[in-house]
């Protein structure tokens, strides 16, 4: 199988099950409990989250660990109304549905949102926030780089007109974390998901800032100092650990390998098919391509590269199932038509040059054929 | 090591990793991609919900798949109460953390909550549930057996005034699960977490009755049917139904050893040991006892037990660290003394006949040690 959908998840590094695997086997104590096994699976937390407070350069107390990054979004959205009460808060309009959602739901409970959408290359233009800002506005939330098109955002920017205003910015970071160099110095609150980069789903880290005004989503036990309950997944946490751990240490080298096998896919693509659209322009993450074929359907392409052993996706996979055309492409007011032909091809570490060849191979077949089909040969 | 804190936490059984090893390493698909990777991990979970719909007597639709029996509790309590948006709530007084600050949450945000009390046994009786009730009643939280003492509740007559009020009636069978059987019949919610059954950390079921008024607590993508956002542990939930079916399979045995075990070390104790008491009465879960000592403090009982190799705890793990004495005892309307002096053993399936013997011994060493220093050797 050519795994092009690494942006959905990542296989799980064998090096990463290694170091989980005594945590779901002899060291099982709960890390609450008070007697030496339990202290053990304590001692193993203390160390996945000094490791994650020196990554990046928080402290220990402001790091906690949860269930994936879409608690992560909820957590700090949904934990900032709450401790607020009421007020206006500001989301991108091409946010991850798991705050695009948490925003609706806070709607809901009376807060009032504005959404903001980013330009035709599907940035976030650091002005459209500020003219967003208003005298209530306490929370804002833009993505350092888009799950769809992996276009990266002007976030320190960003968090700098929200660091001026008093305004908590949350910055899910959850495609970024692997190939970008991520530090918490430009935000309030911050998100990534193991499952991202090579490490076991079922396991994000949220940073919040010291001081930070979040009420607790998940109430229960005195785990991650309250804010967060219920007994923690100590295996998934040292998992995650090391598999960061991996992906700083090999930081530069995969960037560049990987953005090596995307740039050259990008380029034969665009070359050698006509019709073909690159979505979203400046800086775009390593990983991420994502490209429009007239006269096609993203999940006929889908489909048919699937049948020839290749995953792809055509929007997230948080997205995908949905009936509606992709909200991210739609807000850079892309015509519907490049919309609905939309694919996300996302690369990782285990990609070759060769699967490159072959992908390219099969789309240039599966694109003729659906297009004839169509009965539009542009050939 | 003699492990007495199986109601905190259990090994993980060997041969639910077996099960779940696959999607921790080849079938790493997200179950909402539509490529075939992605199919294979949403059929595993296909076959997971259709099991545990089967287990509890319900539809696969009303079978959902959170990060714990914390995170059900919180679906359950904060999701009744977003929906309804105002209104009174019942809880008992000695519910899991879980519950109960969930409830302390909504508190806050102006729903009205009455905490009911248990008898001097530890059981909340069905008439003080009724006598509680109001016009604007909508939800009320009583756990099928508590946490710290073991005590089996009157979930079925609790359940049937609820449902004749139309109060929706959410049972916490997170003790229960692997030694009683539970069907979804007496309830409109139930939770149970897979690491108290042997199973994986950072997995639950959360079951809501179809047409139950529940918005959902993370939101995002559509997974779980629109109810909770987040890219799904596949091998989690798989390793959770296999670590169920386990526990059915070998039900009446398990129990039957369990209790065995357990009812011998509790006679022991009580015969043995001046001044040993124990908490709750009734129906008590087989692998429960919750044990005082008069003249000693229950954490001093728990360390020193711990320097010999014998794990226990003070109250639930998830209440550990906490300053405050243990708010079921104290529910119960036990003096201080109790409730300080109270320890938990709580037994599974791997004690043995052997490790009673030695804890007994152990037990009665270190009493008579912590009574002689506190100038109260009661020989």
């Amino acid at each position: 199988m050519i795994y092009l959908d690494n942006a959905a998840t990542t296989p799980l590094d064998g090096c990463v099950l290694e170091e989980m695997l005594p945590y779901l086997r002899e060291n099982y104590g709960n890390s609450q409990s008070q007697h030496s096994l339990g202290r053990a699976s304590a001692n193993a937390l203390v160390c996945a989250r000094d490791f994650f407070a020196q990554a990046l350069g928080c402290r220990s107390e402001e790091i906690y660990f949860t269930s994936g990054g879409t608690e992560c979004g909820n957590t700090a959205l949904k934990g900032a109304c709450s401790a607020r009460g009421k007020g206006h808060i500001i989301v991108s309009a091409i946010e991850h549905p798991s705050l695009i959602e948490s925003a609706k739901d806070m709607l809901a409970r009376g807060f009032e949102v504005t959404f903001v959408n980013p330009d035709k290359d599907g940035r976030v233009q650091p002005a459209e926030i500020e003219r967003a800002m208003r005298q209530d506005t306490f929370f804002c939330a833009v993505a350092s780089a888009n799950n769809e098109t992996g276009v990266i955002q002007p976030a320190r920017e960003i968090g700098e007109i929200c660091r001026k205003r008093g305004v908590f910015y949350y910055a899910d970071c959850v495609q970024s974390a692997g190939t970008q160099k991520l530090s918490c110095d430009f935000c309030d609150g911050l998100g990534i998901s193991a499952h991202k980069f090579y490490g076991p789903k079922g396991a994000g880290v949220l940073y919040i800032k010291s001081g930070g005004k979040i009420s607790r989503l998940i109430s229960g036990g005195m785990q991650e100092r309250g804010l967060r309950g219920g007994t923690v997944n100590v295996a998934a946490a040292v998992g995650m650990a090391k598999a960061y751990e991996n992906a700083l240490l090999n930081l530069e080298k995969n960037r560049a390998y990987i953005s090596g096998l995307k740039n050259s896919f990008v380029k034969r693509v665009l070359a050698e098919i006509d019709g073909a659209y690159l979505n979203g322009g400046g800086e775009i993450l390593p990983s991420h391509a994502n490209i429009s074929f007239d006269g096609c359907d993203g999940e006929n392409i889908l489909f048919a590269l699937d049948l020839k052993g290749i995953a792809v996706s055509t929007g997230s996979a948080c997205s995908a199932g949905a009936v509606n055309p992709s909200h991210v492409l739609t807000a850079m007011g892309l015509p519907y038509e490049r919309v609905r032909s939309a694919v996300r091809f996302s690369f990782g570490k285990y990609n070759t040059a060769e699967e490159v060849n072959k992908t390219v191979k099969a789309l240039k077949e599966i694109i003729s054929k659906i297009r004839s089909v169509n009965g539009r040969n542009t050939h």
